[in-house]
């Protein structure tokens, strides 16, 4: 078993930062089910007392996992398209942020898919909490995708298109189709999006 | 913990046929992490002994459950198209196959998303079988879509970019959006599609 990458200074850090940082890094890695707490424990440094100190169940630390992912991944997704033009006054130069945007995260060597995907299909049946985290964070998705539309009437239901986009986009790399392909896929989808809005 | 349904008569079938049937019917509805191989036993009234000798491990299970969904998934996917039209001789109306075809299959109650995406997000990093066949299945898929298309040069790349829009589709309905929004972001797509291809 491969330990969790650990950032520098890491041992400084209080107890909760600890666990929260590993429990997301061997989750998202290894996922939640092939994941113990006593592997969590071991590799943060903590005892088990302050453990369960601080999460009095695993599903307590897997729900805590997923709002630091969350918190992450939108300020992540948020300057990734702001750095690539999302903010541009022109409607079509702000779409073309989300391609570049995409490719950062899925061309990474640790990208496993979305961590909200990945945690409803192991737990989505069990544990209801999960997939309400997951839909509030697809909701603040589309959000950010809805700010990249022009205005109303084609904004809402284009950004439901554009959502579609990303989670196919998403699930390809996952499944292991070349990152050129797929972004190919999602830029032909964009002017398919730009085209029909035009007409 | 609810028994899986079985087929009437699935008694007088042989034992590897009720096995591969009860394994389908639990591994689909609760994940492959969360059901334990004495639970397929159990369910399927064979004895250990008789589910050895077919499946000498779990991992022998899950591979053949998988082979077992794709050839059920493929030949329902292609009868569905056919249904709607996916082999008339306009290509606007072979594409308008394509959501009526998906409302079939995200609209069933036991729906709990594609098998193989879900397989791989819990077995892609430690089987590496799994992985393989996910994307054989999805290339017989892509194939699939490939047909509802004019011929080249646009047929290529817009069938993946198809499967783009179908695999967010799966992931939408799976994460608990309605149905009827994700078939409009579909139908959306699909135009914008038709819309590129006729510039």
């Amino acid at each position: 078993m491969i330990p969790a990458p650990q950032p520098p200074g890491w041992k400084d850090q209080p107890a909760r930062d600890r666990l929260l940082h590993t429990a997301h890094a061997l989750f998202y890695r290894d996922g939640i089910r092939a994941t113990g707490i006593d592997r969590v424990i071991a590799e943060s440094g903590v005892t088990k007392v302050t453990f369960y100190r601080h999460f009095p169940s695993k599903n307590d630390l897997v729900c805590a996992y997923l709002e630091y992912r969350h918190t992450r991944w939108i300020a992540w997704f948020s300057a990734a398209l702001l750095r690539h033009g999302g903010a541009h006054e022109d409607p079509g130069q702000r779409l073309a942020a989300l391609p570049p945007a995409l490719a950062e995260w899925l061309g990474r060597d640790d990208y496993r898919g979305c961590a909200f995907i990945n945690g409803v299909t192991e737990l989505g049946g069990t544990l209801p909490e999960v997939v309400e985290i997951a839909r509030r964070h697809k909701r603040d998705m589309t959000d950010l995708l809805a700010a990249l539309l022009p205005p109303a009437p084609a904004r809402e239901p284009d950004a439901q298109a554009l959502t579609l986009v990303v989670e196919g986009a998403i699930v390809r790399v996952q499944m292991g189709e070349p990152l050129k392909d797929v972004l190919a896929g999602v830029e032909r989808l964009l002017r398919g999006i730009a085209a029909v809005q035009s007409c």
